[in-house]
């Protein structure tokens, strides 16, 4: 399995009960798409270490980077520090540094166990903004996130530019076929343009004039522009009822 | 690992992609609550034979019951008959009765690859209902449900009540001490009382009188109040502002 992009990992009891309304996902995912880095897996997983040590090796094996969302701070359901820890084969270690800011911020509120925010993967580097007192945790290619949806958004941003994107070019078709007559084009060109990722969309609300929705996306303008070509000629005229361009980058 | 309650496979590159909002998962969530099914991992991967048999089998490891979302119909990137199949060890094969109701469906527009809609694995049962031409295909524990979010509200109506609900009673607490000073008293009871998933989450917003919200659930609603007095007794008078019931049938 090739392994590329980002793939991240949603820790928490809390959405899976549907006590909170998940709100990290949705946006790492607009985040993702704005900067062009592709994503290649979501898992939602409770606060049990297993299926967090589970989902991350997973995310690491198709994913160059993983994002993680929840599990850090100083309560026994904060567990994604030793979770990460056991999926990279590291031990886990109190940082100096890192214990000294924990002291600075909370003062005579420093219990040991709020020191618990000062352990990290050895090895991991911690990436600092300004305006969080609090550090991104990363350590091999996986960056550690908090789980408070304003938290998650601010250090989001410190983390995006550290991930390589890269432009995609996408042309959507709107097509008056359904499914059934499109399939057999859709499948030849796709099988023949393994470069070229090729959507197919039913729509199903009423009035619309078109039955399906067809996107085609890759690396490369011209390769989209082949595919589409490719399966045109394959149509009949007036098959398409419009097309629209979206330059992602 | 235990094995309960249900996970979900939400499959489609236009989830990744933001190409579309993602509903099916968050809708998931809020029925399995109301019928009090535990929901214990969802995962969203693109339209990749290897990611879904891989998302798949790790659902299965961890729930009873594993519904998948996406995939089904008759374009190249409709894979999740295949991978559920693969995921099962289970040989793909054509089924008679419903190739019959695809051609139906379909009359003369039921081209060869509509009628891969009539593939399933074998020995899976075909759930019906009114309203709904094409039925759930149900095989070892796992239900396949339509991407289109109409069609997936409609047919896990018809999945829900063959899946097993539990009650949970649920008490959360809004406490005025940090996360730092409640650690130790919730660890203790955490420890203590494995039989109660108790929670914690600070809260961030400007203007309010506590600083973490605190859930206590289980099974038995004796067992909530035990852990709930087993934390009053540690924590100093004047900690809780208010406590709220909601018992999740």
């Amino acid at each position: 399995m090739s392994r590329y992009g980002a793939a991240a990992v949603i820790i928490g009891n809390e959405v899976l009960s549907a006590k909170v309304v998940e709100a990290n996902g949705a946006h790492l995912i607009q985040r993702l798409k704005a900067r062009g880095v592709p994503l290649r897996m979501v898992t939602f997983v409770p606060d049990e270490v297993d299926l967090i040590v589970d989902a991350v090796s997973r995310a690491r094996s198709v994913a160059e980077w993983v994002l993680t969302s929840g599990g850090i701070g100083p309560t026994h359901d904060d567990v994604t520090v030793r979770a990460v820890s056991l999926a990279l084969g590291r031990r886990v270690v109190r940082v100096p540094s890192l214990a000294e800011e924990v002291k600075r911020h909370y003062g005579e509120r420093a219990t040991d166990e709020a020191l618990r925010l000062a352990d990290a993967p050895e090895g991991a580097e911690l990436i600092t903004r300004d305006g969080a007192w609090y550090p991104v945790i990363a350590c091999d290619g996986v960056f550690m996130l908090p789980g408070v949806p304003q938290l998650f958004k601010l250090q989001l941003e410190t983390v995006l530019p550290r991930l390589r994107g890269t432009p995609v070019f996408l042309k959507t078709l709107y097509l008056r076929p359904g499914e059934p007559e499109l399939a057999r084009s859709l499948d030849a060109v796709a099988l023949a343009m393994p470069e070229v990722a090729i959507g197919s969309y039913p729509q199903f609300e009423p009035g619309l004039d078109y039955k399906v929705k067809v996107t085609v996306e890759a690396a490369d303008r011209a390769q989209v522009e082949a595919a589409v070509n490719a399966l045109l000629e394959q149509w009949p005229s007036g098959a398409v009822v419009k097309t629209e361009d979206d330059a992602v980058c």
